[in-house]
């Protein structure tokens, strides 16, 4: 066991202090990781509000860890010291069933452990990358190619892949009619890797007040939703709308937007049920769907990709004492796009 | 113009009563069709009482029409006199439209002609099937093969197809495990198209009541939703689930039962929007979709396959001067499977 400086929330308020947290050896199958740079996600907000479930007080968020390898375990093939690392939100899954068998371990039919707040294959909670150092499986520890500074790289691995997966999926392309709803932390990886594949991306915010940089970031179109016209003169006119808002909308209007078999998914998961009206639905064969981050394998083909096509977050980084006013700044969608806490001030 | 006898509703009490209306001469691309049969679609009750918006009174419903060619015009070259033929939902569409050119002229971006409370290319309102005689443009007409006796091939011009174009679409066959909810006029022909597909068809029915029949008709599994340990038993466990239930149901215990990857098809389309929530959409992909009938091609592929896989639905058939009391048993859940009216009788 090693101790480890950590940032942590103790009750349902949120607020983050700091601490310390015990770290595991290196088992053989393990990799140990100098935490260099980890990304503010707004789940790690939702989390230790207790606005999805009470977790397991005092917990350390972080599922957006970029560093470097200082150990590894006898057994471990895929990653030596030195290496540049990263973790998402999961650091383990059960392996044998048939989503984990399929490369989809973030659907594992045995439930993913998470990366915090999740009870660990040795019973104890996991707790995030707030932190120093974590120890982590070797499959569930991806290489960042060397061309990505640590910084930018770790907001990749939830907000990128969490774009990046239903892309991929619903397979955006030069034909593709892309619609991004939201220019946040998700939503701005959204445009650059949709712009990245090739698609003709239009972002939906409420106003035209990010206008500039989403035409900077790779859209070729920006529209406000807040004025009505948007939705008459865009009607049936995507294939696919990736939804970065959390915030429940009125979802009939935004699947009108759709053309015939357009897709519409949800990534910004509401806290209430969503109210679908099943005619936009029926009367253009259109679907609503679901998406959650990626699995491991695709994780890695994501970090390849944005290396070779040089797509990186916008970020602001920040030292660890200043977590609690990013976390404010993130619920008054004042940040572009991405706090990331530099590690090393924790 | 010819005088002919039908059924007609008057206000929103959707009684109907025999009354006389018009149907144009066959111009050029014109078919007469002596209907012999229509079907009773509770498409039919939402329209005359109104659900689904007030229609233009006073109006003859039936969208499931079969019958025989009296006369063609002097373009016409898919239909000629004597055929076994059948009318759907649609009279008309675009022609030119993306939708159109692709063969699904129920999703015509310029709004695809009903068969009834619509208006015609000639500026009159559409008056559907509970009539002894229609005229169609010749491709919205669909050859009814010999093997298939008219009775039973009326029911599969909209309950058929509405539960066959989702089944192709979705690519239903010998791997897919395939949920149909509710075992009415829809539900049933869901049973038996999918079972012909050779899909492993489960139903999903509030009780038992109707399970030997479910079976007989060709499901291998038969659950009742009102017991909960249902949705626990069945979690995760279907590809494919096509709701023909036209009133809300608890949406999210539903989708929970798709394994990964999965959609549920909404075909009864409810009053009221649906409340969907998003968590078991995005832990596993699932998807909500939409369908509405299908195209004029693909409802003679419909009708052929049902004719080589011996397809028909069970019906009762009747006098016209019974349809009021047939339209309280098909709200009251109490026809096996589909009313068919005996079009000499009006």
């Amino acid at each position: 066991m090693s101790t480890v400086s950590a940032y942590a929330a103790s009750d349902k308020t949120g607020h983050l202090t700091k601490t310390t947290i015990e770290r595991r050896e290196p088992g053989p199958h393990d990799v140990a990781i100098d935490i260099k740079f980890v990304g503010i996600c707004h789940s790690d907000i939702h989390t230790v509000k207790a606005e999805w479930g009470t977790p397991n007080y005092p917990l350390v968020p972080g599922h957006e860890i970029a560093g470097v390898v200082t150990a590894v375990g006898a057994e471990v093939s895929k990653h030596k010291v030195g290496d540049h690392v990263g973790v998402g939100c999961m650091v383990n899954s059960c392996g044998h069933c048939s989503s984990c068998t399929a490369g989809l371990e973030q659907y594992c039919k045995n439930g993913a452990t998470f990366t915090y707040n999740a009870t660990d294959k040795d019973g104890t909670i996991t707790q995030g990358g707030y932190s120093q150092a974590v120890v982590v499986d070797e499959n569930f520890v991806v290489q960042i190619p060397d061309s990505l500074p640590l910084d930018k790289a770790a907001p990749l691995l939830c907000a990128g892949i969490t774009l990046f997966s239903p892309l991929r999926h619903w397979q955006a392309g030069a034909d593709t009619r892309l619609a991004i709803i939201g220019l946040g932390g998700l939503g701005h990886m959204g445009v650059k890797l949709g712009a990245a594949m090739g698609a003709d991306v239009t972002v939906l915010s409420q106003s035209l007040k990010k206008m500039e940089d989403g035409l900077r970031l790779g859209a070729k179109h920006y529209y406000a939703t807040a004025d009505r016209d948007t939705f008459k003169k865009l009607r049936s006119s995507f294939d696919l709308i990736l939804n970065t808002v959390s915030a429940n909308l009125n979802l009939g209007a935004y699947l009108n937007l759709l053309d015939v078999d357009g897709t519409l998914v949800e990534l910004g998961i509401p806290e209430h049920p969503m109210e679908v009206p099943a005619f936009p639905l029926a009367l253009a064969r259109r679907s609503l769907s679901g998406s959650n981050i990626g699995g491991i394998a695709e994780t890695q083909e994501m970090l390849n990709f944005c290396a070779e096509h040089d797509v990186t977050p916008e970020i602001e980084v920040i030292a660890a004492d200043y977590v609690n006013e990013a976390y404010e700044r993130v619920l008054a969608s004042d940040v572009r796009y991405r706090f990331v806490i530099d590690t090393s001030t924790i």
